[in-house]
């Protein structure tokens, strides 16, 4: 493998020193991007963009061509997994995910085996070599899985959902299956982690979308628990270097503290905590990924900047910051508010790191 | 006017003594009650029920007609003030609401008035003296108002929001316009509640759905100051009462001590704090409202006064404390679980008073 060029992020996330504040954009490779509808387009259907790694390299490089980012991030779906459980994703014309066969008894659950990744999800490892090929040691390249209970509110709602009454309704009243359920997704993401590891990931970022609609009871014990259980079977290093992990609960501000014992690297954060809040909270334990409003994007150039300028002077000086948006980009931002962030972080970041 | 026959929420709100903690229900008067369902489709659509005090009556005391809960939640909605602005406020069939005109310029802002209450908002002055004259005294009746804030999002959207793009370019581009908005809808909502309570509600509760989409610095500057402004315009004592006051941001959790200096009676808990620590973080200051979550009724009976058992318990000993959800009732509940759920609230409760 070619030498990493710009090991920014890495460095960042194990917060060792750096030049400038790395950053890199969730869903960067997107709907955004005129490229990306274009190749969306040729695809067909979303799906058909993530089962072939040519077009998910094509679209995980395509924000790269346009911006100086710290990191590319392979192009997938956090529900690969139970589509490769036999659940049968689909994407319906303007509708969320859905399910053919969503789980809802005992049966169901029993009836889940553990992925193998190099079988099962072989599209995912093609892609993920394909795109270090291509990449060429540029930047690093982040793998992705979603967590336990977030896959599980999929697959146990059928589809997206509003207030989660099934997935919750099965959490409350038959604990001891809905454990069995995490059990099982804990133990596929961890091999399926591992293998993108095995095929090229240099760092890894497990998505806790759902997390936040519990209560903190709930979100110990029946999602943090099944992060952690990952945390403890992920493979750390490869390539003679440590492959940072970073958790991501969305909404789940109030327990950065517990979240940053798991184990983890680097915390995601969302943006209604204040990062400096966050850093004081958290302490030298992590890292911390984030965390600017999407919204922001919708703003002009010179209020984009001054966003930032705020987000950098609350985390203030030395390293430990990765720089993030505090969830995915949305659609309709003009790539043109992109390229103005990601240069003013690098610009408005050199201070804080001589 | 009749002498109140069950104070505890009044008494509970102003952290005094009482014999067995309240509970009310956000949405109780709503969808998951049949004899709701039918009077609405007498009604034909969601505004003529709103904007018909017989018909507001009818439905505010239908979950009182079932449950022993121990107040009234005046039936209506919050966009009644932008609708009273002249907005057009419409439900189109399985949508949300939207408005015809909605608030996009400098001359939309400030083509805005305060509604008079008496006048533009007559059919809510008449639907609260209608339920208290039909309550008789038998608990109280709680007024309520949308947040600025949260206002602000439905006028500048025009409708319900996703990632509220357009009053966020607004908030981050013309910050004085938005304030110029906010000012105008604090002063309505002032005007609005002290109407109210002139008419007869009890206490009142300003709902802050959308605070918990900003940031903190955008919360306090955005939605906390206006809710303040509210605060420091609002009637206090009523028929020789005092009339609590209060505030709910949804997803606020993070922000509970700031909202606790507000000059607010109580605070709306979702489920995502634990209501012990909540306590622990406000201390003496002001009451708590809540905090169950919602989808726990979608679980079995024995389940409920599970998991009213742990939230009494998490709260502990003596006064201030308002049993609720953490938001409102959803739509496909078992009412037999409600009747579940205020009778453990009750029972379960009793030792905690002696």
């Amino acid at each position: 493998m070619q030498a990493l060029k710009n090991d920014r992020l890495l460095r960042a996330l194990l917060r060792q020193k750096v030049d400038l504040t790395p950053i890199w954009i969730m869903r960067q490779a997107g709907r955004y991007l005129p490229e990306y509808r274009a190749t969306r387009e040729r695809a067909g259907d979303f799906m058909t963009l993530c089962k072939t790694p040519e077009l998910a390299c094509e679209v995980t490089l395509q924000p790269l061509e346009r911006f100086p980012l710290d990191a590319a991030i392979l192009f997938s779906d956090i529900l690969t997994i139970p589509d490769a459980m036999g659940l049968g994703l689909h994407f319906a014309q303007g509708e969320g995910p859905q399910f053919r066969k969503p789980v809802r008894s005992a049966a169901d659950v029993q009836a889940l085996g553990v992925p193998d990744p190099e079988q099962d999800l072989r599209y995912v490892m093609d892609a993920v070599r394909l795109i270090r090929r291509e990449l060429n040691g540029q930047v690093p390249l982040i793998g992705f899985a979603g967590s336990p209970w977030t896959l599980a509110t999929y697959m146990v709602e059928g589809s997206s959902s509003k207030d989660f009454g099934c997935v919750k309704c099965m959490m409350f009243d038959q604990p001891a299956l809905m454990r069995q359920l995490l059990d099982v997704l804990a133990r596929s993401v961890t091999a399926y982690l591992n293998a993108q590891i095995a095929a090229g990931v240099q760092a890894v970022m497990i998505f806790d979308t759902w997390g936040g609609v519990l209560s903190p009871r709930d979100y110990q014990e029946f999602s943090l628990r099944y992060m952690e259980q990952i945390l403890g079977g992920l493979t750390r290093e490869s390539e003679g270097r440590q492959v940072p992990v970073i958790l991501f609960t969305k909404n789940g501000g109030q327990w950065l503290e517990l979240i940053a014992q798991s184990g983890c690297d680097a915390l995601g954060v969302d943006w209604t905590t204040n990062i400096g809040e966050a850093r004081a909270r958290v302490g030298d334990q992590v890292a911390l990924q984030g965390n600017m409003d999407p919204s922001v994007l919708y703003a002009s150039p010179a209020r984009i900047r001054q966003e930032v300028t705020a987000i950098l002077k609350d985390y203030g000086r030395s390293t430990g910051l990765v720089f993030n948006l505090g969830h995915g980009i949305h659609q309709r931002i003009d790539p043109d508010h992109v390229a103005v962030l990601v240069d003013a972080v690098h610009e408005l970041s050199a201070p804080y790191h001589r």
